[in-house]
């Protein structure tokens, strides 16, 4: 199956590379970066490069889109080419998902219009604004369309991904494969379960 | 501070990203991708490319040295010029520290002789044949040398690690910034968690 993953500049890197380092375990995945140009794509922290592979417009179909998130996101909500892009293949796959701040592009191009999906927490009104229906959960499946939250919880989702398109045991191997047993030092990954002081910071003074 | 990340041909695309994702948060960090020669660097699924922006050689200092893993570890413990720079390293950094197979690296070039560390649960007799004391922890503190389990595990290590470059409410913040708070939809991140027919699986007949 042809798994495709736009790129873009100022993407968030972990948004990609989560769920590559799942969905790479397909027995027969495909994946492919695109960008609008193939090259070096810069991400959002300004001090990584992933290459794109093909352009989007040579990229007509996929069995599944995963769109991630980023600073970047911003600045292509009214870029027509790309969410027309993105249209065009939500009519080819058999899931179109999306991670963090990608699901503002997914509403961007229509494809949200009311319906429950997910963001990272910064972004709840921002994706509303857009006509989806922001909902609180880590991964929200709505017909074909699957969001994730923010950044880390791509890696969620395409286990989930993995157990639909295959079965539960081998998402279960693939769990095993990448060690994902997380013992996160503290319990701040949540805005209900962060300490006030680390959300006033990281609202105050930490890069986004 | 210089944090100094090298790739290899084979490389585990996630082993660099979780913690770059964290990391890349710390105020003052700057974060180098380095490689024998500069360029792009291929992961061991063969379908990501990461640009190394420098050469071994024009690094040679570092506040933190992150060592990832991959299957392009197994042809790099007897590679000479590897293993010094990654001893010269050591001796600028006030943290040494690897994810999954990373640590083969560290117990090559004699890091890690007589002493505690952990490795991918599917290395640990490897990392014992170089010498180091195999140890069964997610991540594991020795001095100044952090070693972290398979894949996946990089992401809480660098969480506790900038806990210790900073405080707790920045890691806090940091954690918060990328929403981690794992849901994994299945308890098979570990030998002991896995049903017998995942570990099965993964051991017959996916690729690694």
């Amino acid at each position: 199956m042809r798994i495709v993953m736009p790129l873009f500049d100022r993407f968030t890197a972990l948004d990609v590379v989560g769920p590559y380092e799942v969905l790479r375990f397909l027995p027969d995945a495909e994946i492919v970066f695109a960008a609008a140009t193939p090259g070096p794509v810069r991400d959002g922290a300004g001090r990584l490069t992933l290459t794109a592979e093909a352009a989007f417009a040579e990229i007509a179909s996929g069995d599944l889109l995963l769109v991630p998130g980023g600073p970047g996101t911003r600045g292509l909500v009214h870029d027509d080419a790309l969410l027309g892009w993105i249209r065009r293949l939500h009519g080819t796959t058999t899931w179109t998902t999306s991670v963090c701040t990608g699901s503002l592009l997914l509403a961007a191009a229509g494809l949200l219009d009311g319906l429950p999906a997910t963001t990272h927490w910064n972004a709840a009104d921002l994706l509303e604004s857009f006509g989806a229906s922001y909902t609180p959960e880590r991964v929200v499946f709505q017909g074909k369309i699957v969001t994730a939250a923010g950044v880390s919880s791509g890696i969620d989702m395409a286990l989930s991904l993995v157990e639909l398109l295959t079965d539960r045991t081998t998402a279960e191997a693939v769990q095993l494969a990448i060690e994902y047993d997380p013992r996160p030092p503290f319990d701040a990954g949540s805005p209900d379960k962060a300490p006030r002081e680390a959300r006033d910071l990281l609202a105050r003074s930490l890069r986004r």
